[in-house]
């Protein structure tokens, strides 16, 4: 390959462009061997309808699958398993995992190999599987954006300082996402305390903690019903 | 002081212990100026009341008002904002905040220089508002906890390595919490994706991510009305 279309210049297709020309590769030049899709999920389709059939087709969705990209067959799904910043550059993408998915070998090859020269490291993940897979992806990075607003408001409410937050959150990781704290204690009076406080200060946070209490709980409670 | 006593020998308890000696405190001799309660939220009071008056007591616990440390009047409340393990040693306090709580300009002051001693950074926090500050706590690491053991079992239901997350979920807190992915695009038909693969595949995810992607959507509409 080493002559590729990059569409889309987003947060997606800016840090994919930049790593691809520091790689060599050219880009928009006539008769590009691979095109990449980095546009919205919704315009995937016809974006894809638009490329003249010829060279490999992909698309950077991670929940989108590889029939959006029709009526093109030499075809791929790769998924970067990171966020990404437009200020940040082609770093972003050093080490984050990549889920290709393929048709046929030659795809799945091809989809590996540009995964690796992206600074990606590629695993293969069934199309039928790519709604699961980013269901999963989009709990991980969107809510935890979520979860820190959230209890962010709750310091503020306190008067206490909510970047204090982001150590907690860092270490909590750093420990392997172990649980601490009330639930993991089955302190039901600090939940009864939670519940009143976000009652009194952030009653629109009250459903969510509930749901997670219960989450928690039960998920603390499998992990303890399994053999060490 | 320099001469304290710490009651407990849990993860908060072993920290605060280690990080005193190697400041050259001598612990567990007769008439510490200092008794600090490592203990479990629902022990303070009975462990509170067995401690002699005449030092300074304090707990370590985040939710629990100062009365719980009744009958003694020399006394505040130092909650480190972080999470702990029992295999790491004190480097585990450096940096992170503590809450301080008091009811005296000296109890304060004494707070404050405790925190200093174990690495801490003190800030005031109203007594009153313990319980929506920890509850902001919780959410913050137990909930990051929850996300990221719902958010592995959807990757292991399609396939796809858990552990990709971690990466993702560290360069969400490195981006400043800057939410991405559909909901900040307004993209339902990706979130319906997610909600039909979530119902297949782990259906007791169902109520967390529909809870999540309201208060998701309410937050992000809070924060686009203000002026930047």
């Amino acid at each position: 390959m080493e002559r590729a279309q990059v569409i889309g210049t987003g947060r997606v297709g800016s840090a994919v462009a930049a790593r691809l020309r520091e790689r060599g590769w050219e880009l928009d030049r006539p008769d590009p061997a691979l095109v990449v899709l980095c546009v919205p999920d919704r315009a995937i389709p016809e974006v894809a309808a638009g490329v003249p059939a010829g060279p490999w087709v992909t698309h950077t969705s991670g929940a989108t699958p590889l029939a959006a990209l029709d009526p093109h067959v030499r075809r791929f799904g790769l998924h970067p398993l990171q966020t990404f910043a437009l200020d940040r550059g082609p770093e972003q993408l050093d080490g984050a995992l990549a889920a290709v998915s393929a048709e046929s070998e030659d795809a799945l090859a091809t989809g590996f190999e540009l995964a690796r020269t992206l600074g990606l490291v590629p695993f293969e993940l069934d199309d039928a599987h790519r709604a699961a897979y980013h269901a999963g992806a989009a709990i991980a990075s969107n809510y935890l954006v979520t979860l820190r607003r959230a209890a962010g408001s709750l310091l503020e409410a306190a008067g206490a300082p909510p970047e204090g937050l982001d150590l907690l959150m860092r270490r909590t990781i750093d420990n392997g996402f172990k649980l601490t704290g009330a639930i993991e204690r089955g302190d039901r009076e600090t939940v009864t305390r939670h519940l009143a406080a976000i009652g009194a200060e952030r009653p629109e946070l009250d459903a969510m903690y509930r749901v997670l209490a219960e989450l928690t709980a039960s998920q603390q409670a499998a992990l303890e019903v399994q053999p060490a």
